[in-house]
């Protein structure tokens, strides 16, 4: 039994053919699968039926990367698959109870958009919506929207700040029971329970109101990703999940305590915030078995693909740098600063030269990568859990659907046996089953008729 | 048997609890239908099962009106219910062979974002999405997407008439084999099938490339519903389908003898677009007890209602006119300026006091109002497609779900007897059920590699 009063969080983190870059190559991973609806009605029924707490789908609104050779060898870069909100209210008619967390950004979206978005398909759902709100990491989404260049780093995070603050606001238009649906009367809602938010700020302005009913759990959960130091102070107020990216013990212990240190001063109770870092499981029956899988997708990493994703992740520039040399600077671009920072410091710890460095993170690209047998990977998420180095994980199988269902039917009931994960299903929200409180409605300030 | 060889098309146009402004308060209707996705689904399944082309969603981003009261005695102000994509990809998931088509502005969205989620509700449905072409006649929706003011009529149809090319243009990203997705030579797509939008104009810059595949249609259909000069001249070289309001034979025929003969200046043939006007109606299995519907539906409407429909879709002021007195003169706003002359064309044409004219749109607004037997709205339906008044009709069901079950198991039949209306789809995609050509990919101008 665990020391820890509570169970661990598991979210599924499904990308197309699976999270490994050469994924798609191999035969327990379908090619086609970021345009087959029934590869991820399959996937959501396989992780509803394993209690996964919730599906976890990244996004993109641009391809990432300006290599063509290196991008058309590889399906996980945005190169072609659903957009996640439509694909989750697609899954949402297939499933009943798995949570279903879509990643936006604020900086090339709308806060109306987006709250309206989440709201509907909140209720669509029957309250398992959830928003992982990005800030873009990628320059080239600039392009697609009418801007000459990305917008900097920290105005990107104030933006964020703003943005979310408005969805909250557009959320509680509508207080909970404001349809009263009353046919005698012909009253269909009470307008004393509508308010208008009239929002008026640095970066929007959006009156409002929300032409959606106040979402079943009053607010879909709001998860984040950045571990930049601006993104954790956003989390702190705002997050009640942080998706990261931590690969060893003391990295995850570290971030672990260093979050959940800041909620006080927004008044927030250390459990109000999930933390979930990433965990790249790779499932064997046998040692040997495990890593006979890794090593099998290692080798179908084409070294164009490999030198290009290092480039992308780590915000390097190897061109004139052969394989064998060591990892070079940084060149300190606006993107992701803090996966970037980790990238090259786990580089320079272990001494890492490219090519071992792009093996490394090819697969879980910078993310807690686990080899082994159903118990040595339990042995090792339940360590991490009770040393308050996480309360969950988002597992991100190396293939799909053939690592999703390893997990499923091989580690999940180990972890079951131990008493460190549920055998069914707490409630039938996403708030619910992750130990969140449904938040109160507030009025905003600016409450008025429309 | 009809003169014309080819046969009617038929949408389903779901309103949450039906068409008639009072639906909510009636029986036959539910009325929480704009949150309740199972009562979606059961539409859905309903009309596909009677072989409607289409299910069709308007949309609106912001609530339809500033009088409180009379906002909170209505369902169908866009006051509360779902958001139209994530709602037709749930809806995706439950239904096989209907086209799914969604409301989206043109004024205050990003051509990117709306390129890609149609594309991704392609794919999911299997090439049935439709993208209904608006430019939001609602002035409101500019207080939430940060502007000062709505944009004026010409300016709007400026910018849609660039937006829809560079949706166009975004879709053709991909050539449709351009995914070999090659295990072997570790090629997931062919370079070479990869163009790059590149789009500098005045309204966007948007570079591309879509990432998404080239959708299962080519392009999800095109539909628009401004009837205005502006929106003919935009229908008659981009739409494929035109939603309109016509309520008399003479307008309906002059309207689509109009349009269809502006094809020919874009290359176009006549049957590369369809008309179809709008239908409401009320069905009974006599005479006497559709009209009862009718007076029982009529009969609910609240006074405050009624007034406050007319002041916005017929862009007037009521304030100081009495029930009783005759229509006054519009008032020019820049809201959807054909409806807002037909409505005071027909007031005038009739003589109308402010009371009848409200009851009489409060059903349809502004829409074919058909009160009958089954036999008598298939005569009406019949003499208007074989007038060249139309190619089909968007159905309004009064009430909902009461209403489309009328008219799927009372008028279709009927329809189907006289070979006005398929038994069986001819396709799988909402194009081939139509009879619209799946177009070409076309190269742009500035393709080049990203």
């Amino acid at each position: 039994m665990s020391r820890r009063r509570d169970t661990m969080r598991l979210g599924a983190f499904l990308y197309p053919g699976g999270h490994h870059v050469a994924a798609w190559r191999h035969p327990s991973s379908q090619a086609d699968a970021g345009i087959d609806p029934a590869h991820y009605r399959r996937l959501a029924k396989v992780a509803e039926a394993a209690k996964f707490d919730l599906i976890f789908l990244a996004d993109g609104v641009s391809i990432r990367g300006d290599d063509i050779d290196a991008l058309s060898r590889t399906a996980i870069r945005y190169v072609g698959q659903f957009e996640p909100l439509t694909l989750l209210s697609h899954l949402s008619a297939v499933t009943e109870r798995i949570g279903l967390v879509a990643t936006a950004s604020t900086t090339y979206n709308e806060p109306f958009h987006v709250a309206r978005k989440f709201a509907s398909l909140d209720h669509l759902s029957g309250g398992r919506a959830g928003w992982n709100l990005v800030t873009s990491a990628d320059p080239r989404e600039a392009y697609n929207f009418s801007r000459d260049s990305h917008l900097a780093h920290a105005r990107r995070y104030a933006r964020a700040e703003e943005f979310v603050d408005v969805v909250a606001g557009l959320w509680d238009t509508f207080e909970d029971d404001a349809f009263v649906r009353d046919r005698e009367e012909g009253r269909f809602f009470d307008p004393a329970k509508l308010h208008v938010l009239g929002h008026e700020g640095e970066h929007f302005s959006v009156r409002g109101p929300l032409n959606v009913p106040r979402p079943p759990q009053g607010h879909p959960v709001v998860v984040q990703a950045g571990s930049s130091e601006a993104g954790k102070a956003l989390a702190a107020r705002t997050a009640e999940v942080i998706f990261t990216a931590q690969a060893t013990l003391e990295d995850a212990t570290a971030f672990y305590a260093d979050v959940k240190g800041r909620l006080g001063r927004h008044g927030r109770e250390p459990d109000a915030l999930k933390i979930l870092p990433g965990a790249f499981p790779v499932v064997g029956r046998t040692q040997a078995e495990a890593e006979d899988k890794y090593g099998a997708l290692q080798e179908l990493i084409h070294p164009v693909v490999g030198r290009s994703l290092l480039e992308q992740l780590a915000g390097l520039d190897l061109s004139g740098h052969p394989d064998d040399a060591p990892v070079p600077e940084a060149s300190g671009t606006e993107g992701g600063k803090s996966r970037q920072d980790l990238l090259v410091t786990i580089a320079r710890r272990e001494g890492l030269t490219i090519r071992e460095l792009y093996l490394r993170i090819a697969g879980a690209r910078g993310h807690w990568t686990l080899i082994g047998t159903p118990a040595r990977i339990a042995d090792a998420l339940q360590e991490r859990f009770e040393a308050y180095g996480a309360d969950g994980f988002n597992i991100m199988p190396p293939t799909l659907p053939g690592g999703l269902d390893d997990f499923a039917t091989l580690v999940i009931p180990e972890l079951q046996r131990r008493g460190l994960f549920r055998t069914e299903y707490e409630g039938t929200t996403l708030r619910e089953n992750l130990g969140l409180q449904r938040p109160r409605h507030r009025r905003h300030a600016a409450s008025r008729a429309p």
